[in-house]
C-alpha cells in the first residue's frame, strides 16, 4: 500500500529545499517543533490537518498545490506494476568465473 | 484555515453515497469501525494513511483520484474571499414585533 504521509513528506521536503530553507527555519515559521517537521518530511508521522496547514503557510504554498503534486506522484506510482521478489526453488549455485 | 480532513471526509462520503452503500458496508469492507468511518467522513477525525488506503480500497477508488478531487475543491475554496462576521458595536436591541 502506498502511504499518503510518505508522498506528502516528500513533496514538503522538496518544496523546502527548493526554497533553500532549513528545517529550523520552516519549523519556526510554522510553529512546529523541528523534530516533528523532520518526522513529517520523512513520512514517519502523520501531520494533523492544522499542522499541515501551518507548514504550507510557512512554505507560502497553497495546500491545494501540495495535494495536486501528491496526487500526480501517486497516480504515477499506482500505474506502475508492483515488483515482487522472484521466488527461488532452492539455494543458488553460483559459479565464480573469476576463479 | 481550511482543514484537509473536512474536505477529505466530504469526498469519501460523496463517493460512498454515489455507490449507494451504507457506512456499515464500507466500514466492514475497509475493516475499520463504523464509528471511525463516520467521524472521518464528518471531518472530525484524522484518518491515518493506512486506514485512508483501506477506505479507498473498500470504495474501489484510487487514492490519487480522491486527492485530486480534494485538491480541486480546495483550490476553489482558497480562491474565495474569507467571510468574517460583522462586529456589532454593543448588545442588540431586539423589538418583539409580535408582542
Amino acid at each position: 500500500m502506498i502511504l499518503l504521509r510518505r508522498l506528502l513528506g516528500d513533496v514538503l521536503r522538496e518544496r523546502r529545499r527548493d526554497q533553500g530553507r532549513t528545517l529550523r527555519e520552516v519549523s519556526a515559521a510554522a510553529r512546529v517543533s523541528l523534530g516533528y517537521l523532520s518526522e513529517v518530511e520523512r513520512g514517519q508521522k502523520e501531520a494533523s490537518s492544522e499542522l499541515l496547514g501551518s507548514i504550507c503557510e510557512a512554505l507560502d504554498v497553497p495546500l491545494s498545490e501540495v495535494l495536486r503534486e501528491v496526487s500526480d506522484n501517486l497516480a504515477l506510482a499506482e500505474s506502475l506494476p508492483l515488483v515482487h521478489p522472484v521466488p527461488t526453488p532452492g539455494p543458488l549455485h553460483v559459479t565464480n568465473v573469476a576463479a
